[in-house]
């Protein structure tokens, strides 16, 4: 499948600067496309490659100045970034309704309700009381427990398992091997050293615009939801416990934790296996660094932290540059006890 | 299905004060329980809600004093917590022993030996030589290797997998996507840098209640076994390496890691993202804070520490208390240093 | 199956020191082994277990010298680690080659190709233009997704999931519950501080004798490919961002990160719960502690780092030894100005 200069400006509403019939049939980077390809240039380090690059078009920002002329056709775009993703987005759109029908064999509890153009790969499981939505996309292997509900145009990606009675919203990408709604981690210690489990009776609710990575756990409320709220992302292997609320539009990058009942406001940016202790708040726009230790609330919106224990990042960071100097530090406290000894020896 | 006070106190041994017919068909939380719904109190911090809450049914501690009048009816017990959590857990023994039976398809070697009362959903693989015991339930697209054994009463939720001659005690609950009895991580290193597989022919063996959380993974031992003993509690995403030992009633929370033939003693606690070395041992009760790299063997029962590395608990949040004000404590340094230089300067 | 020493010391190429005719069935640990198995020393601190082994048969090191007489039949080898892996890595792969067939129900796309002596388990699922070469076993309830392809002699472990396009070298073992090929966490931000999803539509290419464990997460490239090179060993719960590169023979500990484009040398070693920012090179050989943040290039071959953010391991060591103490250091300080003071004002 070939598509022109003409037609990709088109989509992306951008401007032909060169040949409008260029053609290209598939993507590649910038330093390594060749002809027939697509390519884009969003990041100016790598500019040098926009003139030695054989991609036969490459989309870039309305603002760039060629210092050297290109080979190839240009698309120019406010945005080179978004423009080269609202494209792929239309391209795999295309690719995912595509996908319909059953394949076999699956087990489909009787009382399930189907929405129209879906796909249920092999092996899925979809329990009682189960409705799906239009275009949803259910991948091989994956288990949707008893009376899950998932919204239209949801994807579930092969392997993902969702416990009963949890709520998915539309337009929810949930990848490999993730779980939603397993057990939170909920244990009353008994007089002999003991653990009684507190059932966890509550679920997981994840609105609508969220995507969760693979390999991540978001564990069911004790009582009442754990909620992932509209536009959320959320990268593998994080953790989130029981009752936890993440904001709108919030970002949790991957081996992040969260801890039970904590509620993150929106638009929060939380780093690499950064963990957030339990029954805290974090305010609107914080940003948490990776590796840090949240152990108090954060009150201040767009306030930034990092450490662990995590405090403010620029005093942290200052902190941290005389903390690598510490040997030295001690050393000038010794030579000042040395003089100071001196001067009290001669005063006498 | 509804359940009065009465029948309520009767089951959680508690004194009912108020209409002993009130009567409740669901669970909510204090703070937002409608009529008809059973809540409860342990938080002293929830106290307010006590007074204007809508459930039916509310249980509460016999010493909780009342500073306002309580609309519903009150059930006192010794422990709030341990009652509600006692009254859930019966709920769910009954849902869940009405699951039994065998869905179709699913997989089981001919030489598999099946107890009574067992469930196996869909897609579930059992392999040859398994042994489930009675009222073990399997859930779909679970994995159960060869000659694996799991004792009575025992959950395995969807997409486990239990690699061959694992040993699974009575009463456990291991949640999806968990993975038992991998390879340990052991390679020998050979002279042109690159790595010879040690195979790793032990297994995992864990006792009877305990409870793992989801995607956790527990590798088998080069030669012997991983061992989880009685009451153990592990959260999500969890790294147990191989032969290690954890102790009974010890509790590890999400993303902690413990490395190769580490021995953690009984009711030790574990905080998230925490990280023990290997070839240690951990004496019973020990408490390792969240985030802390425990590089030693912990020796004292009942010691605290915290940090990366890890020490004592009080010393350490000490020196975390002055290690974010070293910017200033440099400044004294350099102030010292100025006076000290004059004095001197003034002496000569 | 018995095995005599003289068969042993045949396959391993050492000397038998005894009677070569003692046989063994099973392996046990030195300090645990009975009559009637195999046990190796590599460890000095184990060697008193050497005079009070049941083994019938113990591998030990050339050189070792014996303080007293030992009752099982010795076989002496240059390393007695490497020996004994040889030896179980013999058996094996003896184990493995007898795993063929095809159980039922599988899922094979009609286009798949299916090299010779392989094995599928039941509800694993094979794609769309899948090549598996010869010797390939795909464990039960595993997803190959549309045109993968995987080397000879590769193991799939149950429950694996690996997106469609990846390429899988020969002699590659992962195991159960790891995902390659979820999309790279990227999302462009909009100016309404939503999120838009920047597709992925790279790969993920794994080259030979490369090791994973289990429920890690690889995501594929933006465009282009995540690379694991030759000999690379990954652990348990590791993450792999997009457009990262792991060197030959480069091995991670588990529940460690490597973030997205990063680029790791060869034979790097990562201790567990690591992480590594993304953007960065990693040189050959650099040794990157446990629980370590790398936030800038290491640029000195075999350079050792430690702490968060990592720096320079011997000099983070003093460091650290010296914040342990900072409360005492505070209290010189405080002394100092003391004393400082009373110097100033006898002066006047």
């Amino acid at each position: 499948m070939q598509f022109t200069a003409a037609q990709i400006a088109m989509i992306i509403n951008g401007k032909v600067e060169g040949d409008p019939n260029a053609a290209v049939g598939s993507f590649g980077k910038i330093e390594e496309a060749k002809a027939g390809q697509l390519a884009f240039l969003a990041n100016p380090k790598y500019e040098d490659f926009l003139y030695s690059t054989e991609a036969s078009i490459i989309i870039i920002s309305a603002s760039q100045e060629l210092k050297e002329p290109v080979k190839g056709t240009l698309i120019r775009v406010e945005d080179a970034y978004t423009a080269f993703a609202t494209l792929l987005t239309k391209y795999q759109e295309v690719m995912t309704q595509q996908m319909v029908g059953t394949q076999d064999p699956v087990y489909v509890a009787s009382s399930a309700k189907l929405g129209e153009n879906i796909f249920l790969g092999a092996f899925c499981y979809i329990g009682e009381g189960v409705v799906l939505g239009n275009n949803v996309k259910i991948f091989p292997n994956a288990y949707i427990g008893n009376k899950v509900t998932i919204g239209d145009n949801s994807i579930v990606h092969p392997g993902v398992k969702i416990y009963h009675d949890c709520v998915i919203g539309k337009n929810v990408t949930i990848h490999a091997g993730t779980v939603l709604g397993s057990d939170g981690f909920g244990f009353a210690p008994q007089p002999d050293g003991s653990f009684k489990k507190v059932p966890q009776i509550g679920n997981v609710i994840v609105e609508d615009f969220v995507e969760i990575g693979a390999n991540a756990t978001i564990d069911r409320a004790t009582i009442g939801s754990t909620v992932i709220r509209s536009g959320a992302k959320l990268d593998n292997l994080i953790q989130i416990a029981h009752n936890v609320e993440v904001g709108n539009n919030t970002v949790i990058a991957a081996q992040a934790g969260v801890s039970g009942s904590t509620k993150l406001g929106n638009n929060v940016m939380i780093g690499g296996q950064a963990g957030i202790v339990g029954h805290i708040t974090i305010a609107d726009g914080a940003r948490i660094n990776a590796q840090s230790g949240v152990s108090k609330s954060i009150k201040t919106n767009n306030a930034a932290v990092t450490g662990s224990p995590a405090f403010d990042y620029t005093s942290a960071l200052r902190s941290q540059a005389v903390s690598r100097n510490l040997p030295e530090l001690e050393k000038r406290i010794k030579e000042l006890e040395k003089l100071v000894q001196q001067l009290l020896a001669e005063k006498v």
